[in-house]
């Protein structure tokens, strides 16, 4: 730290992602990335947006937004899309929360939220999870908070109700509630359509994941148009030519290719169920997860073991410290292939 | 704006960049892009990463750094690439500018940063220029203040010397001075050098116009190795994937391809000053830019009037409607075919 920086960030604690070591080739199974390369359109649509690239990209991303409100059944004015969706997190609290408006989620969820609040000077109301790690989501009606869950949640990969949701939105009719959909793809049940009926939920999107884009940094929100447009006077204060041109046109190219994406989604949840069962066979103790990742735990060898003997064997996978869950390691759903391989691996380590 | 927006930002007023329109083809000289494509081995370079975008960028854009650092004659430590200049300057007022800590900038520049001041609630001592619309560089000394200032500075193209840079760097020794060089390539003395002498000093450098990657986004803060850890802590909270894959390929290739954009730089210097030559014969007065645009006015015909009757011949400058300056269009240079529809349809307008 140098001695010039504010004393409001004196004690920063960034964010720390997921390791990306150079040394040597691991199967990743630690950034919950896709296992599938992005579609021909794609690469085609990238390749052409390069050839122009003195030009200034579309500040409004008009056309990306108008592909987005086509498959998510919304207005274009609905949709902003954004430099990945750690973008429209940032965005969101700065645009709705400050010292009188804290935010509500779970304890166990995604890492990021907590750097946010720490950021903005916002308090954080961390809500603990059930004893089986599923969010009651009684416990956020009627906050005074803006409310930011993940749906489903991480590392856990459990989802809530459309129903749950919904009482959760109508509960807090005074507040934003952020419903962050990274994962919903998976199989959970979006909330989108209700963006339509209820104007205080912000709905985000990534498409790191479900549309192999992680490279690309390219995430959405959803909303009525009057939080868009908040967030919107966000970006254009911080940051207004935050997509560029490449990233506009790949996600163009794969929104007019959804359903090769959603195929894709599909057999990483088949992947994933059947890895489930041959863990469960070597008795792996799991969450229902319907997510692109798995939170195993056994009950003869810690998770900080778990994950350092993968790694020894070349997989890498995630292990988070925090007490309650540092028994679990979280599994990306790779291929088929990495997947074996994980098995095979973790039958080398029980044996 | 909506009920929801914090009572922070209710008066937000965003950027305003450049008008984009689709309804017709322009000649664009109203943003400040190079007239010249990117070069073949960037395009090659965006095509590869393309293939792997369902896997993450790195974080730490490492390659990219180390690129950056071997061009401009610092280690990687002293180098952080951004998703465009302008989410460096964000950056930087997050990190070194507070409810104490104001920001001094001359009163004619980018148009950005009294937007960020504002966002971050920083309070801004805007410098009135000479009359001849030069920075006096005694303005900025001994400031208890972070000073912001673009060298060229904005739309007057007008650069301080090196010597009259290091003077404010200097005797601003408790304080952040940050230096942006947006347009330093086409004809300034840059101040790189001298981050490696001051630890108080930031420059920052954007891609989209020098190198031709406007719609890429791609910008970079040079400076003592502290001062970027500082920035990098605010990117790790905010957005740590900032640059995407793409991008930081296309980054990488242009640095390596650095002479044929320093060429093309040139070419667009020298066609700078051919127009400016043609335009005085016409009765235009000119400041002595050293960018990549030129600052006009002719005592015959108000800025508005000359904007509003490029724009119906199809040609797009810039002009900007404070007083001061409300005589002046700011026109990009272009490709020298541009420039000579600019001079036939200025000869058009005055005849």
């Amino acid at each position: 730290m140098s001695v010039f920086r504010s004393s409001r960030f004196s004690r920063l604690e960034p964010y720390v992602p997921g390791e990306q070591p150079r040394e040597r080739t691991y199967i990743k199974l630690n950034t919950n990335e896709s296992p599938y390369p992005p579609s021909p359109a794609v690469l085609q649509a990238v390749r052409r947006a390069s050839e122009t690239l003195n030009l200034y990209c579309d500040p409004t991303a008009l056309r990306l937004r108008q592909a987005a409100a086509r498959v998510y059944g919304v207005e274009p004015e609905a949709v902003l899309p954004v430099n990945g969706s750690d973008e429209i997190l940032n965005f969101a609290v700065m645009a709705f929360c400050d010292g009188r408006i804290p935010i509500a989620c779970p304890e166990i969820t995604y890492g990021f939220y907590p750097v946010l609040a720490a950021l903005h000077g916002v308090k954080l109301r961390q809500v603990p999870l059930r004893a089986d790690l599923t969010v009651d989501h009684r416990d956020f009606l009627s906050q005074n908070c803006t409310v930011m869950i993940a749906n489903p949640n991480a590392p856990t990969g459990l989802a809530l109700s459309l129903s749950e949701i919904e009482e959760i939105v109508r509960s807090n009719e005074k507040n934003v509630v952020v419903i962050d959909e990274a994962y919903v793809d998976f199989g959970a049940e979006s909330a989108v359509a209700l963006t339509k009926k209820y104007r205080n939920l912000l709905v985000t999107r990534t498409f790191s994941k479900s549309h192999s884009l992680a490279g690309a940094r390219l995430g959405f929100g959803i909303a009525d148009p009057g939080l868009i447009a908040d967030l919107a006077a966000v970006k254009d204060s911080t940051n207004p030519y935050n997509v560029n041109a490449m990233t506009q046109a790949a996600g163009i190219a794969a929104l007019e290719d959804n359903g090769f994406y959603m195929e894709n989604c599909r057999r990483v949840a088949a992947t994933r169920d059947e890895t489930a069962t041959a863990l469960r066979a070597m008795g792996f103790e799991l969450t229902a997860s319907v997510s692109n990742f798995l939170f195993a735990r056994h009950p003869a060898i810690p998770g900080e073991e778990l994950y350092a003997k993968l790694r020894e064997r070349g997989i890498l996978v995630r292990h988070f410290s925090t007490p309650s869950i540092a028994d679990y390691v979280r599994i990306t759903v790779g291929s088929p292939r990495e997947m074996q391989a994980l098995v095979e691996a973790l039958r080398e380590i029980l044996a």
